[in-house]
């Protein structure tokens, strides 16, 4: 992570991670496909994690409210990971590939929290706008808390579905 | 494109399609970086029409509305490109490579259409957020029209607006 900082993120070789890392290259791709998953180590972690959220969200919850909470939990720990995530997400700004695999990614966990939606009994097309939404407020509200990392992320979620909610509700830009 | 649907996108390559199409290679890759491209060539267009019914939308729609306003308006255009359309999102969803391009090119599309709100005086995260939503209803219409050409995208357009109404406003699910 260093030393993709430092070099940027494409002008460093796997084998000079490798042997940063103290470790060969055979060894290094036995733990990552390749140096883009070293990035995204902790995607498949967030969205098991949001999708165990959803899964467990009170039963009363509407699909959108069952999914914006398990979003706002979920980031709620990733944003305990600071100064790692901001690192990471600088880096990923840096890289059109990693910029790519982050839209895969965020597709991933878009069609994960959808899919839970199903199972507790959203139609499919409640649950893929629903699961949509809440991960444009993610999106929005972790974008809002990595330039202001100290501030308290269900807050931001709060926030944003708000600034949202006066988007659709036709607010016109106050200017 | 009849090439790529009779044998399945990966196992078609440049050559062949250059052949069948009556170009050399070279001919070929003077009109297309590669073949993805050649899938993906109504992007840019898809990206400028939106971005130019956002521009000239009425100054008193919300940046909300005037995204809505341009996603219907050019969804319709791209609906009059049946059955081309539907080959072509029959052919991407074969293909996880085509899959990423295609997100690739929805995240620009996102992002352009953000930048023509601000334009308008938008602040970037209501712009942001708006051209978002917008564009997960036009997501969620076109993959509706794809099933059903016949229909009117405007109208899917309208039915899909309300449902992502209804999920905001924690309906519940009607099972």
């Amino acid at each position: 992570m260093e030393l993709l900082r430092e070099h940027g993120y494409d002008a460093v070789t796997v084998a000079e991670i490798a042997e940063r890392a103290g470790l060969t290259r055979r060894t290094f791709f036995n733990h990552f496909d390749d140096k883009r998953d070293l990035l995204f180590a902790g995607a498949q972690d967030l969205q098991d994690t949001t999708v165990h959220f959803v899964t467990t969200a009170a039963p009363e919850l509407s699909p959108f409210d069952a999914a914006l909470e398990a979003f706002t939990r979920a980031g709620a720990m990733l944003a305990e990971l600071v100064p790692f995530e901001r690192q990471r997400r600088t880096l990923i700004d840096s890289s059109q590939a990693l910029q790519e695999r982050d839209l895969v990614k965020a597709a991933s966990l878009v069609n994960a929290v959808a899919r839970a939606l199903q199972v507790r009994g959203a139609p499919a097309g409640q649950a893929r706008l629903s699961a949509a939404t809440a991960h444009e407020i993610f999106r929005a509200a972790y974008e809002r808390w990595s330039t202001a990392p100290a501030s308290d992320f269900s807050e931001l979620m709060h926030s944003t579905e708000a600034d949202l909610r006066a988007a659709l509700a036709g607010e016109q830009p106050s200017d």
